[in-house]
């Protein structure tokens, strides 16, 4: 029979890109009820996001980094949303690049990610905080 | 038990990035019933798209069209694909960036948006006419 | 009765954007048993991706390959992730602007896609080889 369950918890990072695979499946310790289902990650903010991406190599990360900050630059004079700082309309931009959520199937009670998959939580603030995060996993 | 509903709705807009949350919450008043769920809005467009972004400043919705409109720029001398105008590649290539979906959790009744998060409709066309929207709720 | 359905398939083609919306309503007979409800595709990888976008015209997808390459160069000096060769940190970013599933409504036993809207797999490597899919339907 169809089930679901809720999560919220709460992550925290400098500007960056950060592997939270981990702290995700703690949090829902449900999953290894399920044979077939989905896992939804969902951000409840508009300067971070969630996207999946490279679990190994921590240079794959820096060069996120780099590459959405050349390609998504701050001072951009056209701008006009920029009382909140130089690093707020570019965040805003990034977190819908990458999106507010990762949603991954749940197969045999486990993730069903490929080898090399992390989850990653994307901090684009100079100083972002506290996040909130919603973890929603259905499935029988 | 586990139910699911589904809504069709019609939106529309000058080319550009417009706020539809209220929209959103009207078309599917069972949100109400439901204390652990999701929702889906789905767009069944190719060169229009859906995001969540901030919800306040007016500013944010027109900084997202300065940068998209320069970063994917019409009149790309090795597009191929310009028979339906100038801004009809460009729309293909943002609303894949944007995404075709956005999936936000329920839980009591309400969906759980952070309180800067809005559903942005995103029309990419300079003529893009109607556009037709499914809204999916499941949860229990 | 809600129900919940997971079959994994396998796709391959060379690196580019490629129609496959055929092979995901084949592996599935299921979804015609399905009133409401939604089809996740998931690729288990981190340098291909799923996206949807125009089925017609097969410029629209080759202009997909040119834009990309040009706003995500390969040989980008500042990259650290070069061991795997010049298109592996490209494909890596590629996979999560254009993300790692699609969600498709379904209703009345189809796929409640657009008109003009095709499941897009995207093969971001030079030689990707076979990419792991895993699709999961659910509904009433």
């Amino acid at each position: 029979m169809m089930k679901i369950f809720q999560q919220k918890i709460k992550v925290s990072g400098k500007r960056g890109f950060h592997l939270i695979t981990g702290k995700i499946i703690q949090a829902l310790p449900e999953i290894n009820k399920i044979t077939n289902g989905i896992c939804q990650v969902f951000i409840q903010h508009t300067s971070a996001s969630l996207t999946l991406n490279e679990n190994a190599d921590p240079t794959v990360r820096k060069d996120f980094e780099t590459w959405f900050n050349k390609s998504v630059p701050e001072n951009n004079e056209e701008f006009e949303h920029t009382d909140e700082g130089a690093d707020d309309m570019p965040a805003h931009l990034k977190a819908s690049l990458l999106g507010n959520s990762v949603m991954i199937p749940i197969n045999n009670g486990s993730l069903a990610l490929g080898t090399w998959q992390g989850i990653y939580f994307c901090e684009h603030r100079n100083n972002g905080g506290e996040r909130n995060l919603v973890i929603t996993v259905w499935g029988e």
